[in-house]
């Protein structure tokens, strides 16, 4: 089977990395005129003139990316399977759609409401408490238009600092670690759910992802299969989503979802029977799901900006390196490794010794390291 | 690092695979005219009018297959970086020569002799006393040009029925099983073992391979990596070699190397830490060797001539697909699957589920399943 995927950076790499042994062929289809970690075919077609030339070379599409313009996926649609539908496009697309849909669905959320003035912004923030977190209820693909708000006064400078007509207000939400579960459903229905992940991001950026996340009630657990369960049935989902969520003291708030193969999966390409990328594209091409429990513990290290010294990383006997073949810039996604113990115990002390060879890598903290 | 693959079938395939993790890329190099199952750039070029075009694409060169002409790999060798040795080559072409040199190391052989004529042939069978198995000394990319002679009257038949001018006669060694060592030898000359894999043949086709090879003595083990590392050592060998032998009653005979990743040791993709493929590229690169040890026990079964259907046999919650993306014909390898369990006991119930599932699968006999 031909899968084209629109996008062609790391994921859709790693799609096609576990896409092969299937004997599944791949298009890439690159809108950003700058794919960066393409395999095989790439069409870069940043003006959509070349659609029909890539959906006659594709039998199913899909997507490692979710900022694309969901008329052209529509337009695909049109013409051949295009999973996730391009409803969950809309959705992860505007942040107001999301928080409507976690709403109707009864899956817990921040308090938020909507601003499209200066002064409606400054009431909201007075109703839900500062400190608030204000985004923009869209966003471009460089992840500006967020500002956090510590008095209802900082409203005016906040509102022209984002510069957005139409802006989300959050209350704030304290919470003990970020978590993800991710899941894949197959075109007859069928779930699977990954361990969920404990997250550890770093100026703004996914630096640590633990699976499975340590501590974690059965209860917790519980809520966020449900959680995602509801979200894949309603949207028609088929293929690999990842949901983002906050654990507090009154148990898991989420906070945003990727309809697509995500960061805090990485682990299970060394971890899980099954990676999420193959259960990604066996969903995508009607096959069905594979095995997604966990062997041991695992902790997916993100190489950001510098890549290191791969002889160094390579030379420890528990990790898995993992390049996408980009060059190196500041704050780039460059490659990952995953390191896999018996323990956490043995856990901490790996990740501490394989990040001390990435340049700038940030101290490993998260809920093994904290003291009680 | 650009790695140059001589060959184009499914060995390259998962080499490729399993590099591009490692930031490097691939220029594949087929002289049959017939790539089976390349992936990314190919370049055909029976005639090797187009050398300089693929050296000047490549830092490094490889090899997935060891029937081509060593003056050609010898002239890349001038140029590019090439390993294993071409020397590595001339050796597994001629079977005179491998049985020498594994005379020469001390490596027990099955007692051999060389017979130019019909009446060697036929001296040969009455002094190495009958069955013997006769080969011609070099071989064709076919696999023709065998027989056993069960009497030494039966030699002139013999030597008319393989049409080679110089043949190697070998007692024939009765023996328990077949087995099979992969190591791996980096540019330094550090060295890695992956244990050791019973292999299942039936009619001159790999079928299944284990490993860790069952009830298997720590001394014929240790036999098997000192017979190993002497080849690897005498060869200056870096990349990924296969050492096939017999366990007789009297400890391991050699019977055949090859010179590259192979089939018996395909279950590491997903058994060790790192496989085989992987090592060969990190050696090739001149990285470090990974983990070659094997977490709980496998089984790869080959997909010959018929593909089998894939959802079958992706429902069945531990295996391993691997596609080649070839055309199904009879006696081809089209793929193979790995299965992993716990237990040899729960291993083999495994398979024989897996193998039910492939139409012309042999029943799965291996020491496991003998009755003692």
């Amino acid at each position: 089977m031909r899968i084209g995927v629109l996008g062609a950076g790391q994921l859709g790499r790693m799609l096609a990395l576990d896409g092969y042994p299937l004997a599944h062929q791949f298009v890439f289809y690159d809108m950003s005129g700058n794919p960066s970690a393409g395999l095989g075919e790439v069409m870069i077609d940043p003006g959509n003139e070349y659609l029909d030339d890539f959906l006659s070379r594709v039998d199913r599409v899909t997507y490692e990316f979710e900022h694309l313009p969901v008329s052209v996926a529509e337009t695909m649609a049109q013409h051949k399977p295009v999973h996730p539908l391009p409803r969950a496009l809309a959705v992860c697309q505007n942040r107001e759609y999301e928080k409507s849909l976690f709403g109707e669905l009864g899956i817990p959320t921040p308090q938020w409401r909507i601003a499209e003035t200066p002064t409606q912004l400054h009431e909201a923030a007075e109703a839900l408490g500062c400190p608030v977190v204000v985004k923009s209820t869209t966003e471009g693909y460089d992840g500006k238009g967020q500002a956090v708000l510590h008095d209802p006064d900082e409203a005016e400078e906040a509102w022209d600092g984002i510069g957005h007509p139409r802006l989300i207000v959050e209350s704030f939400v304290p919470f003990r670690r970020e978590l993800s579960i991710i899941a894949a459903r197959g075109e007859d229905g069928e779930l699977a759910f990954y361990p969920m992940a404990e997250n550890v991001h770093s100026e703004g950026i996914l630096r640590y992802s633990i699976a499975p996340a340590p501590q974690l009630s059965k209860t917790v657990h519980e809520d966020a299969e449900r959680y995602i369960r509801l979200l894949m049935n309603e949207l028609g989902y088929v293929g690999v989503l990842a949901l983002e969520m906050f654990e507090t003291e009154q148990g898991l708030v989420a906070n945003e979802m990727a309809p697509r193969v995500h960061n805090s999966g990485h682990w299970s390409m060394n971890g899980a029977t099954t990676s999420q990328f193959e259960n990604h594209i066996r969903a995508v091409s009607g096959l069905p799901l594979g095995d997604t429990s966990a062997r041991g513990v695992h902790c997916m290290v993100n190489i950001i900006g510098q890549h290191g010294d791969a002889t160094d990383l390579l030379r420890l006997p528990y990790t898995h390196l993992h390049l996408y073949d980009k060059q190196a810039r500041p704050g780039r996604k460059l490659g990952h490794i995953n390191v896999e113990a018996d323990s956490y115990e043995e856990l901490v002390w790996r990740v501490r010794n394989t990040a001390s060879f990435l340049p700038g890598s940030p101290d490993f903290h998260c809920s093994l390291t904290r003291r009680r």
